[in-house]
C-alpha cells in the first residue's frame, strides 16, 4: 500500500515509516522540522541527537533496502501540500503532523496559537487535499484519549448511544479535554466528522494514550534509527520522564494526589495499531474510532512500577507529590473500553520489568547527556 | 456598563450597538469590514447600501447624543487586539466577529480556510486578552443552534444529563452540525469551556437561530441607521429570501421537502437577548448557555406564511421545491428547550402577518435594486 505519514520525524512517525516498510509498504514522509524547532527554542533538547530525516531515510535504506521518499515543508502552506499530493498520490495516510505537547500549549500566548493554528490548518489542508486529489484514501489520524477527560460515566470507543426521556440518539462520544493541545484534538475530531458526513471521507480516529519507551524492532542494530526520546516536562511523556528522573536521582514527580488515571502504550503497540488500521480499512463515509492503550494506570502506580525496578538495579528511587502545575481531577473515575484493535489483532506489549529495566539500563548509559535543569521546571495551567 | 462589540459593522453587531446606548450603556465597536469585503467578492451585494461604520456612529451620534467609538482593524492580529483593549477596557464583551454565512464556508476552499482561521483565532485572542487585560469581563458570545444539529431527543439548553450503565455524568449537549461554519462555532463553544475551567472567564453563549427583519427601535426615524439587508442565498438568511424573492415573483426556493424545522427570532429579539445576557452576567467559571430563538418552523411552514401575506399584498407567490444543495435531514425529530432568556425577560416578538407585511412593504419601496442574479444561485455542500 503506498501510505504518506504527516510527521514523520516525530517521536511517533519515524518508527512508523520504518515499521511499515519492514511489512511491505511504499512509505513517503512529510516534516517541517517543528517539533525540533520548538525543542531548541524552549531549551528542552531530547536525550541524544538524532540525524535529521534525510540522513535517517539514507541509514534505513543502507540497513534495510527501502526508500523512503522525503518532502521537507509546511503543510499549513496550500502551495506545499499540493506540491506533496502531485509527487505521491497515496492509498493511505497517517497524520501525525500536529504540536504535540499539552505544556507546550499552555505555556505562553504565542505557543497557544502556534498549537490552534498549526493543528487545525493542517487537518483542514488534508481534508482539502484529499478530496482535490484522492477522495477514496484511508486518512488514519492520531487523536488521543485526553479528547474524552475523565467523565463519571464510562468511556466508551468513540459514540455514545444516549436515552433521553425515552428517545434515544447515538452521538460522538461527548469530550471535555484538560489542555488546548488536547482541546485542538477536539477540534480535529469536529472537523473530520463533519466531512466525513459531508464529503464521504474515509477515517480511522486513534484516541491513542501516552506512549513511553523508544525500541522497535527496527532499531535493534543501529541507535542512531532511534526516536526522539523528550525526557523533560513540556514534551516527554510521563515514564519516559520518570526513567530519567530515577537514572539521575531526581525524586520522581508526581503531580498532586497522583490518582490520574489514564490509558497507556509501548511505542510498539502504537506501531501495530497504526498498520492494523491501514491494513483494515474503514469505509467510505465512516468515521472509526478506537480507543488506543493496552493498560490503564494511576501516576502513583507508574511511579511504584519505576521506583520497584528502579532499585533493583540499585538506583534508590524517591517519590515525590509535587504541587499539580494542571488543572486536572487527581481522584476520579476511569473506566474506558478498548476492544476495537484487539479484534484487529493487536498482540499488547504489557509494562513488565523488563520492558522497564531495559529503559532504565539504555539511559543509564547516557547519563552523561541529561541536562537536569530540563527536568523539572513547573510549566502552569493556570 | 463599558461594552465592547466585536463585530460592530455586521447585521446583529451595528443594532445591538445603538440598542445598547440607548439603554445607557458605554458601547465602542470593533470591525474590519470582513463581510462586506467578502458580499463584494463573492458579488452578492445588500439590497440597499449602507454607510461605512464611522459614518453610521456620526449619524447616531446626531440622532441619540451618544457617541460611540470605533476601532477599524482584523481581529485575528494581535497588535491590533492590544491597542483595541488599550484605548478602550470593557466591563462586557459582545462577540459577534466571525465568518457568519454558512454557505460562504462551504464555497470553496479558501472560503472554507478562511472562515477556519478567522473564526478561531478571534476567539482565541479575545480569550489572550481578557485575560490579559480584564479577567473579570463578562464574555457574552454569539453561537448557533446549528451546532446541535438535529438529534432525536430533545435539545437542552447547553448541558445534557447521561445516564449510562448506572452511573451518571453532566456534559456539554454533545454537537454536530451541518456546515463548516457551524463546526467553527462548536470549536469555539469547545475553547472558551476550556477556558472557561481552566481560568475562571464568565461567558455567556447564545445558541441563536436565524434572524430576520432588519427594523429596530433605533432605525424608525433614519433608514441610513439600518443593518445590512443581505437576499442571497449566501449571507442572507431564509426570510428574508423569502420576502425579496416574493417581491420580485421569484418562486419561494424551498430546499427538498422542506421539513427543515428551525428555531426563529425577530432582530429586535436578538438585541433584548444580548442586553438581557449583560445586564444579567455570568458568574466566574461559568459557561452559561441559552438557547435564543422565539419560534420554531419548518422551511414549508416560512414558505406558506410569506405566501399568504404576500398575495394578500397582491403579489401572487409561488413556492418550487428544489434540489437540495446542502446536506440535511429534510424531515427529522426537532424539540428544543428554550426557557433561560424567557425566566431573564425576554417578551418575544412573534412573526406576525403585521411583520411581514412591513418587510414586504420595504422591500417592494426597494424593488429597482434587486439584482436578479443573486437571489439563487446554487451553491452546493458536496
Amino acid at each position: 500500500m503506498r501510505i504518506l505519514i504527516l510527521g514523520g520525524d516525530g517521536y511517533l512517525g519515524w518508527p512508523t515509516a520504518m515499521h511499515l516498510t519492514t511489512k511491505g509498504h511504499d512509505v513517503a514522509v512529510v516534516d517541517n522540522y517543528l517539533r525540533r524547532r520548538l525543542c531548541r527554542e524552549v531549551s528542552v533538547e531530547p536525550l541524544f541527537e538524532v540525524p535529521d530525516l534525510h540522513q535517517r531515510c539514507t541509514l534505513w535504506e543502507n540497513t534495510s533496502g527501502s526508500r523512503i521518499p522525503v518532502f521537507i515543508g509546511d503543510l499549513t502552506k496550500w502551495e506545499f501540500v499540493e506540491e506533496v499530493f502531485s509527487g505521491f498520490l497515496p492509498e493511505a495516510i497517517v497524520h501525525y503532523a500536529e504540536q504535540p505537547a499539552a505544556p507546550y500549549s499552555m505555556l505562553n500566548r504565542q505557543a497557544a496559537a502556534l498549537t490552534l493554528h498549526n493543528n487545525l490548518s493542517v487537518t483542514a489542508n488534508l481534508i482539502f487535499a484529499v478530496r482535490k486529489f484522492c477522495p477514496r484514501v484511508h486518512i488514519v489520524k492520531l487523536g488521543t484519549m485526553g479528547e474524552y477527560g475523565t467523565p463519571n460515566i464510562d468511556i466508551e470507543e468513540g459514540w455514545l448511544e444516549v436515552e433521553h426521556k425515552g428517545r434515544h440518539h447515538k452521538f460522538l462520544y461527548p469530550r471535555q479535554a484538560s489542555s488546548l493541545y488536547h482541546t485542538t484534538k477536539i477540534m480535529d475530531t469536529d472537523l473530520l466528522w463533519f466531512y466525513v458526513r459531508t464529503w464521504d471521507l474515509r477515517v480511522t480516529d486513534l484516541m491513542q494514550g501516552p506512549v513511553y519507551g523508544l525500541f522497535t524492532d527496527e532499531t535493534d542494530n543501529d541507535d542512531r534509527l532511534l526516536p526522539f526520546f523528550n525526557y523533560d516536562e513540556i514534551f516527554g511523556t510521563v515514564l519516559n520522564r520518570f526513567v530519567v528522573q530515577a537514572v539521575t536521582g531526581h525524586p520522581l514527580t508526581v503531580y498532586g494526589k497522583g490518582g490520574q488515571t489514564r490509558g497507556y502504550l509501548n511505542i510498539r503497540d502504537t506501531l501495530s495499531c497504526v498498520r492494523l488500521s491501514l491494513e483494515n480499512p474503514a469505509e467510505r463515509g465512516e468515521l472509526r474510532i478506537f480507543n488506543q492503550f493496552t493498560e490503564t494506570f494511576s501516576v502513583n502506580e507508574l511511579a511504584k512500577k519505576v521506583q520497584a525496578v528502579g532499585n533493583s538495579m540499585g538506583l534508590g528511587v524517591k517519590i515525590e507529590h509535587v504541587e499539580n502545575p494542571r488543572i486536572e481531577a487527581e481522584q476520579h473515575y476511569y473506566n474506558p473500553t478498548h476492544t476495537g484493535l484487539l479484534e484487529l489483532g493487536l498482540e499488547p506489549h504489557h509494562l513488565t520489568e523488563d520492558t522497564l529495566s531495559r529503559m532504565i539500563a539504555f539511559v543509564r548509559a547516557h547519563k552523561g547527556k541529561i541536562k537536569n535543569d530540563q527536568i523539572y521546571r513547573k510549566v502552569k495551567w493556570a
